[in-house]
């Protein structure tokens, strides 16, 4: 009850369609179940009746597959908003910039977030890095986020798993605290 | 003469004394020479008049070796500043939040930032990635930035070169344009 009470927000990041094209730059990506998680996680939050940001990623470049005119620039069909949820919709890769996130975090009185979604290294870990030096009480879900082989600076592919490791590494307790679903629902009883 | 003629600004952060200390966090670091190459930048920047914001990380932990009050906390001694230059002092990871700077830069009308310091996961990758995502023409220059063992989400060391490539290649073309200090200092002729 200690974790509710904190009356945690739940802020759902860039879960589109886009992440499940095998063509999505990157190609390889772990975590294939993230989605999945992130929709049980979204349950938890509608059944306990707290408050729930969606934000989706529009790209500026129209042949992103993440340009509003793309089929995968849907939600996802795990959390896709229902009824009053707010939805927010960004042109960068932090949920911070150009959204007003923050206001609106701060007329709620929000101080916790609790934030999911894609990819590691890119949205999800500005987003995790904004909200940890803007003051609020992070915590990432480490089983609700993946990400894809990246290129290296010298032309090399680096794993997903690893660029995976890398990041949480760096947002570990620096930025955020780093639990898994299942530690966060077994907050939330 | 066309990259001088953008005006960039050089943004120097937490050039400071506690990274060289054997006992940093993490203690094994890579880039050894990152702070004498930040020096020669800087040389480079003053011999043409261009824009140089120092920005300096104050811990708000009294046992942090940046801590205000710690032989650490001062700049290294190839990066001080000299005369009328701008001397930003910050609270968190991000040089952007809590110290102006990004309505210092707007007033002086620069479109251009060259990023250079420390530590290339967490204060770097963070000023880097809100850089870029406030709109910047952002360069990070690769051998001027330097990072340190982190420990990853199973408790085991992660080295400094698989982070800091990894860090890298997370910025590359999604934030900042990488280049090392010798392609910097041709673009500058």
């Amino acid at each position: 009850m200690e974790f509710i009470n904190k009356n945690p927000a739940l802020l759902l990041v860039d879960i589109q369609k886009a992440f499940l094209d095998k063509d999505y730059p990157g190609k390889k990506r772990n975590n294939n179940d993230a989605e999945l998680i992130c929709g049980k996680i979204l349950e938890k939050w509608r059944e306990l009746n707290l408050k729930i940001i969606h934000v989706r990623h529009s790209s500026v470049n129209p042949c992103s597959m993440l340009h509003e005119s793309k089929p995968g620039f849907e939600f996802n069909d795990h959390v896709k908003p229902i009824k009053n949820e707010l939805v927010l919709t960004k042109k960068v890769n932090s949920a911070f910039i150009g959204t007003g996130l923050n206001e609106i975090l701060r007329k709620s009185k929000i101080k916790t977030l609790v934030i999911i979604g894609m990819t590691t290294n890119h949205c999800i870990s500005t987003t995790v890095r904004m909200s940890g030096n803007l003051g609020y009480e992070t915590y990432l879900i480490s089983d609700s986020t993946a990400c894809y082989n990246t290129l290296g600076l010298d032309g090399n592919e680096i794993d997903c798993e690893i660029i995976y490791k890398a990041s949480i590494a760096s947002l570990k307790d620096e930025f955020a605290k780093i639990i898994n679903s299942d530690e966060l629902l077994k907050l939330m009883i």
